[in-house]
Parts: C-alpha cells; structure tokens; sequence
C-alpha cells in the first residue's frame, strides 16, 4: 500500500502533484532543489543551474481560463495571459489556498533515487537528498517526477560552420534576461520558437537590425485571436477537436493553413512552415507580423556560414554583419538522479507508457509529471497526470501489462519530427483533450455528455461547443469540485472582467434592430413552413 | 504672371512643393528654420522650438506604396512602414534626384509674411526672414505654407482638476524620446491617439503599470490587415470608396464596425468608440490588444481628479497611484509669420478653401499646404495639394468667386466633431480618394477609368480594385510621369519583397487541386447551363 510519495521539484506540476497526493490521503514529500516554489515561473536575476531560467518579459501562452488548476480559476481581474510575475502570485495563492508548503523541504537536491532491494515486492524506492551539505537517505513507497525539460540547453554548435571564427557574442536563449544587451548591435536569433520569436521581437525594439533565421518555418499564433478572445479558448474546444479528428487529413490541413494565413499569409512573411501537414507546434506571438512589416525583423532561412563578424544565410551570398547571436535552439533533457535503466531517454524522447510511467518496472510507483508539450497549459495536462498516478499509486487504476505498455511507446517514437530541441510525439499537440479524457476515463471524472444534455442541456452545450476549460475536470467522480459547474458557465465573465476595464453605454443601431427584426421574421417563415 | 514662389518649412509638403514648382517652371525658395530637411521625420535627441518633434520609435502609419511622392516610389526593399530614420533617408533621396537642395536656405526663420502694398494688383508678397541673426527682405509673387500642425503642443491642464497638486512628473508627448524613463513607473497616458497608444504601448514593455485614459475610444487598427496585407492597401481602394459612398450610413457604419471588432471586440477591450457614426480617425496600432489581454495596459475612462501621487479615474472611486503623467493630447496650430486677416485661426480650425486658399484674398497668390489630416499620407495629399496651387498659380486652373469659396469653408466649419487636439472636417477622412480626385480634375490629370476599360483594362481595374496609389495622379495631363503604369503594376512586388526574405518552394496540397479541378467543373456547366 503506498503512503509516502517523493515528489521532486515544486514547480507547477510539483504542486499540482503534492495537491493531488494530499487530497487522496498520500503523504507527500516535496523536494526543492532551490529556495522557493514556482520553478520555470519564479523568474532570478542570473541563471541557477538545474532550474528552468525565464527571460523578463514571459508571459504565458496559454490563457488563465485555460491554465488554471482545475479547482482554483485565477482572479477575475488577472490579465487573460499572465506575466511570469503574476503566474508565480498565482502559484504561491494557490500553495497558501491548499497548506501545501508543510510538504516542500526547500534547498534539496535530489542526489539519487534508486530501487530499494526489495523493490519487485514493495515497489520503493530510496531517495538520497543533501541539504546543506548534508546528505540524508529516506524510503519512499513512490515517486514523482516533476522536474520539467528547461533546464538542458541544447546548444548544436557543430550545425554552424565557422561559429568558432566568430568575434561577436553568443548564448543560448536560456542566457536572456533582458534586452538591454542589444541596444543598437545587429543581432541574429537562431530558432523559431517561442523563446526565439520573443527574443528576436523584443531585441527589435532597441538593436540596430534583427534577423531571425529558421530552417522549418512555423505557424504563428496571435494570443488576441478571432474578436480578440484568447486564442485557445476558441482553438481547443470539444466540438474543434471532433471535426478536426472527423474529416480527412487534407481538408484538416487546408483549413488549418487558410486559418493562420488569415492573419497573415506566412508565405509573404518569409515564415511558411516547410511541411504543413506535420508542422511543429504554433509559436504563438502578438508581434512578429508588425515587426516584419516595419523591417524591424528579418526573417532569414537557415545559415550557411559564420564568420568572423557576420553570417552568411542560404538563399544570398551577401554576408550580413552581426554583433551578437542567441542559439534558441532548445532544450534536452534527463534524469541525473535516476539510473539509466529506470527511464530510458533517447534521441530527444523518453520510454514512458502515457509520457508517464515507465513500462517495464515490476510495480508502478514511479511516475513523471508534465514532461510533455501539450498545445496549451502544462498545469492542466500535468494536473490530471498527477491525479492518475496517484489513483494508479493507490491501486484503484490499473496498468496494461508491460507489453502493452512498450508497444504504445514504440509506436510514438515512430511519429518523431525534426527540429531544434526537443521533439514530442505530434499526436498529443492536437489531441490533447483527447489524451487527457483518456486519464480522466481512468479515474471516473470524465463527464458523459450525453445524458448531461437531459440533466443539465447548457452545461452539456457550453462544455462540448465552448472552451475545454479544465473546471471540467472536476465535475463528477473522483476529486469532484463543487464549484466547477459556477466556474465552467463565468468563464467569459473572467475573460472579459480583465480587459473591459472602460465601459461604455451602447445601443444598437438602427440598422442592427432592422437586422434582428429581419432575421426573426425569417425564423418564424421558416418555422411555418416546416410545421406547414 | 506669378514666378518667384516662397515656400516655407522643407518638410514633406515643403519638398513635394518646391519639386512642383520646379516641374513648372516656376522659381521656389525655401525657408527652412532648422539646420537640414525632413521636418516632422527628422529626429533629434532634443525637442527643436518651432518644429515637430518625434519619439525615437515612430514607423509610418501608412504603406510604402500609399506614401511615397507620385512619381518616386520607395525602394522595394524598404519595409513596408517605414521607421523615421528610413523616411528621412527617402526624403533626402528625392531631394537629391530632383535637385531640391540648391532652392533651401537653411537656419532660415521666416519672421513676416505681409501684403506688398499693390497686392490687390499685384498678389506679391514681401517676406523677412533672418539667417543667423542676419534678417532679410525679399518679395515673392506667392507664398507656399507647408509648416505643418505638430509644433504647438495643446495641454489643457484645466480640464484636469487637481493637476497642480500633482507631485510626480507629467509633460506633453511632444517631449517624448524613449521609454527608458517609464521604468519601473506607474504611468498614466491621456488620450488615445497615435501618440498617445505609442507611448502607453511602449512604456508597459518597462513600467511596473500603465493606464491609457480615453474620454471617446476609437477604433483600433493594425498596419498588419487582412491576410497581413498593409491596411491601407487595402482600405483605400475606389471600389471600397464608392461602396461607403453609394450604401447608406447605418449600413456602412454596421460594417465598419464588424471590419473593426474582428482583429478584437472594441467593447471587450474597452476601447469602443463612443460615437460610432461620427468616430475620430482610427488610431494604427499593432500591439495594443496583446499588451491589454496580457495585462500590460490599463483602458480607462477620463480622470475624474488627480491627487498628489494618484489619479481617480471616472468608472471608479478606487485611486490608482501614478507616478508620470503623459498628456497626449494633440496639437493646436498658428502661423506667427501672418497676420490673423489673412489666414484666419478659429476653434482649431484654418479658413481655407479646400483647405488650402484664404478664400477672401483678392489675388490667389498664398496657398497653405499639408494642413489637413487624411485617413492616409501627407505626402501624397501635399503632393497633390502642391500640384493644384502651381496651376492656380500659373493662372491654368481659376478658384471660384469668394463667396463660393467662404460657403465651402462655413459649411466644413459644423462638421467640427469633439476630442483633443485639433478638429478637422471628418468627411477628409472618409473621402480621400474623392478629395484628391477633385484636385486631379482641375489640373487635368484624373485618368479616365471608362475609356482606360477599352484601351488598357488590366490597368483599369487594378486602379479601381487595387489600392489607390499614388502612382495613379501621374497617368494622364499636366504632370504625367511615363513610370506611372509600371510602378502600378509592380506596386504588389515592392510589398512583397519587403516581408518575403524567406522562400520556400511550396506545392499545392492534393486537397487544393482537388478543390481547383472541382471549381473548373462547376464553372464548365454553369456556362454550359447559361448557353444552353
């Protein structure tokens, strides 16, 4: 029977995990390698190896609506995307809120954790941490993993021909800070992501010239999407991922790419995604489009040369002078305190049934949280990881065998794209609401829609056509919050508490009356003649 | 018979007007007060009395290809909004190709225009400059004004009560040159025009918080449009003009309204314009939505009261501590050089037929250039302004009677619309194209879109459809340039090639030919279906 779980790291899946554990009766113990709670959120001033580092400027890219724990929405005049510092407010409310600081041991470092030697009977494990200097040993009867993949910068120097004839400065984005460093240099960013994208468009504000080189292409997102909502309220809804996953792959990539050429036609702006049918994920970003269009950023493709002060792209021979060169080029990760052969990590991808369990351990007692990249919040995704691990650790969910288990993981290296950095099974970019219903269904808190439509038809409705808002989560089953259905149907009223900040008495006009009126004289037509 | 022209300021108007006068045969000196060309677009680290003074970040409101002079288009790898350093560059280039330099006098203050004492007879001018403490006298057979409206600043502190107890700094925008004084400030911007939204966009990348207080809203614009096409490349086309002109005004302003809400809806962000039928001009902006959803600017009504160290805004008694106050309220205008009977100054508005001739002068012989606000370029519209003067000059193209003339000017008067800074007749606004068509007939050079459909209908229709650039007023009469039509078919290159610095060779998607071949089909039996 488990009782006390290790869970390392207390960034936002640290604590969705040590919450989760606590509401089922766990005994969570929470190890902190740095002195505070908020991991990748908690923005320093210098880089602490081991822990994620932000820039200044971060703000999420996923919207508070979408990004919350699933029992604790964020206040309703908090922005609808959060800078890092608010993110972090957040994160502390939400420790206070659930008395979850009792389990963090700050300032620990998790040295080791490795099987105890009867581990294929009692699955435990025993983990060595040093605080302070001084080293301690305890058992646990599992673990979680929450330690994240932003701390490994990858930094493929030999890709770049000639880097090491280069005069100017070079870092890796996980370097950035502040923008400062650019004021009137000719910079060039390396990497389309959103740590690129950010840099690059920031640098532009204050450097000389700026040119952002991709080989892959993306598209990109705006944040303020159709009639300003927040993007993902609008992009990952129930009905959305029906249709995409109901019509063929052609028609689905065609309105994908008529959607984000909508706002601008990537083609024009230099940033085509190269393959279209499995592009990477969207960078999502609320200014590069107006950065290029004023010259403040050039787009360039991949680089063929470095030189001593300059860097030759691949469709010019001109050589373009450059001061200073950001590697965004992504991050690697692993597990320095597990063996090896406890989690397999290769080529970018790690051997885990689900992104979570091990497959091949005698018993499941070990579990990594939010190593994933879903199209959307990590808190949520990692959240209900957390809530089914510990309904596995309990016993109530069961695994598929282990051969099972290995199969799904092959099947996913498969589907392996190219890229800087990291690269994840594409599959659960799109299909994120299914993959986390797949975990819900495991632990009885998916909601059946269906007899909902008799029961309660405007919940059934706002859940399957509005925003997959993780209040959803928490409607039924275990770990059922009684506010969830309050939170589901004030959504929009947070959304627009935040923004709406100047009103201002409006009547319709005349022409939208005629407009109404017209419109439901059609209606009562049309009901009279089908009844006719 | 008129040679000798004074122009004054060599700004844009001032250059667009001395090459006018030059293709004419006429003899044009101009007085520049300040030490080079550019007016408006030349920026400098301090704020020059009597000039225009700009913000180091400014970029262009207006494209490229709608900006240019009409017969020099911009170089087609400039961007296509172009940052003031760019513009100037432009500026200085034009000068070059047609040999301005050598008609300004620079350092030159024009201290005096008056009547010569036979101006009745004559229509000369005597004008007194002074030149490095030296002052000069010289008569002129007219007068071009192209000094511009953005030199007085209009700071109306009464209409902000407690403003004298305010204890942290506060200034005009005019006085704004970087954003590095808003760090880590609380700063308040009043007024919501393009200035205004600047600065309160760019302070909020460094301020601890920023609020943008709007009495009217507005709507709000991005240069990256429809598809990321320039916003004016697309807005100002003739088809679009005579669509507006030709439906009725409820219907247009529900349409504008729906073209407005979908980048963001202007009442969920706070912004709606309290007067939709009579807006101000939009403000061009393409970060104010991204920065309010993420919380980094602050929408909100006009101030109610300030105090010490605060502002109380009127939705709210809460007070809101601010530690800089950025008074982006406008301009007003005079000319200290004239006497008030010659152009007369009222209520923020200038006497002048088509906002150009003192209608009650007994000779045509001085012409205010550029002192309009088109929902456009000033380049363009000076440009053309310039054109028609030369030829009234020249005695070509005959003003009307004054009477005719003072009605047009009291008619334009009751347009006046409410906001900060200057007013001007809204219907310039909306009716560029029809304004500078009026221009172009009286010199003869309006291209005639019927008889051009037999003779050149590829070019007919990229002129009715297309953006209405410049290049379109050098076609035909009195100023054609034989560039003209290449440029207008080429207009679409030029702004592509500024964005496309990426190419990727693209293929179309089975799903697109399959789409293609079925469009064929079904235009094959509509004809069909027709002939039959």
């Amino acid at each position: 029977m488990v009782r006390r779980v290790a869970i390392v790291g207390a960034g936002v899946t640290g604590l969705g995990s040590i919450k989760c554990c606590l509401e089922e009766g766990l005994q969570p113990t929470c190890f902190e390698r740095s002195d505070d709670l908020g991991g990748l959120w908690r923005f320093t001033e210098h880089v602490e190896e081991g822990r994620a580092s932000l820039y200044k400027s971060v703000v999420s890219n996923s919207s508070k609506e979408m990004s919350c724990y699933s029992d604790f929405p964020f206040p309703e005049d908090y922005p609808n995307f959060l800078p890092n510092d608010l993110y972090l407010k957040y994160l502390k409310m939400y420790a206070k809120q659930f008395n979850l600081l009792k389990c963090i041991q700050f300032k620990t470092k998790v040295c080791s954790i490795t099987k105890c030697p009867d581990f294929d009977d009692s699955g435990q494990w025993e983990v060595v941490t040093v605080h302070e200097g001084k080293q301690n040993s305890a058992i646990f009867d599992a673990v979680m993993v929450c330690t994240g993949f932003f701390t490994d910068p990858n930094l493929p120097l030999s890709s770049f021909p000639g880097i090491n004839t280069f005069k100017g400065q070079y870092f890796h984005s996980r370097e950035y800070k502040h923008p400062d460093i650019f004021k009137d240099k000719r910079v060039l960013v390396v990497g389309l992501g959103n740590s690129g994208t950010d840099i690059a468009v920031e640098a532009s504000h204050l450097a000389k010239k700026v040119f952002l080189s991709t080989t892959g292409g993306s598209w990109v997102l705006s944040r303020v999407f159709d009639s300003g909502y927040p993007w993902d309220m609008l992009f990952t809804t129930r009905f959305q991922t029906v249709l995409r996953n109901f019509l063929p792959t052609p028609i689905v990539t065609w309105l994908i790419a008529n959607k984000m050429n909508s706002w601008f036609n990537h083609t024009n702006y230099g940033l085509i995604p190269e393959d279209k049918i499995h592009p990477r994920e969207p960078v999502i970003n609320d200014e590069l489009p107006g950065r290029i269009t004023t010259g403040k950023v050039l787009i360039k493709p991949s680089i063929k040369e470095v030189k001593e002060n300059s860097v030759i792209f691949n469709n010019t021979p001109k050589e373009e002078p450059i001061d200073i060169i950001v590697f965004a080029t992504g991050y690697t990760f692993d597990f320095p305190f597990l063996d090896k052969l406890v989690v397999k990590v290769e080529d970018g991808q790690a051997s885990l049934y689900k992104y979570i369990f091990p497959p091949h351990l005698k018993k499941p007692t070990m579990a990594v949280i939010g190593l994933i990249k879903p199209l959307g919040s990590l808190i949520t995704t990692g959240e209900i990881q957390a809530r089914w691990v510990v309904q596995v650790l309990k016993g109530v969910s069961k695994l598929p065998p282990p051969s099972v288990m290995i199969e799904e993981v092959n099947e996913r290296k498969k589907n392996k794209h190219s890229g800087y950095g990291l690269d994840y099974c594409k599959a659960l970019q799109e299909d994120y609401i299914p993959y986390v219903d797949e975990l819900l269904t495991s632990i009885n808190a998916k909601p059946n829609l269906f007899s909902m439509l008799l029961t309660d038809p405007r919940l059934a409705l706002t859940i399957f056509f509005g925003p997959c808002t993780p209040y959803q989560f928490r409607l039924v089953g275990t770990g059922k919050w009684k506010g969830a259905r309050e939170a589901i149907m004030t959504q929009w009223d947070r959304t627009f508490k935040a923004t709406k900040t100047r009103i201002v008495q409006e009547s319709p006009s005349r022409f939208e009356i005629l407009l109404k009126l017209f419109s439901f004289l059609v209606f009562l037509v049309a009901v009279f003649l089908i009844f006719l």
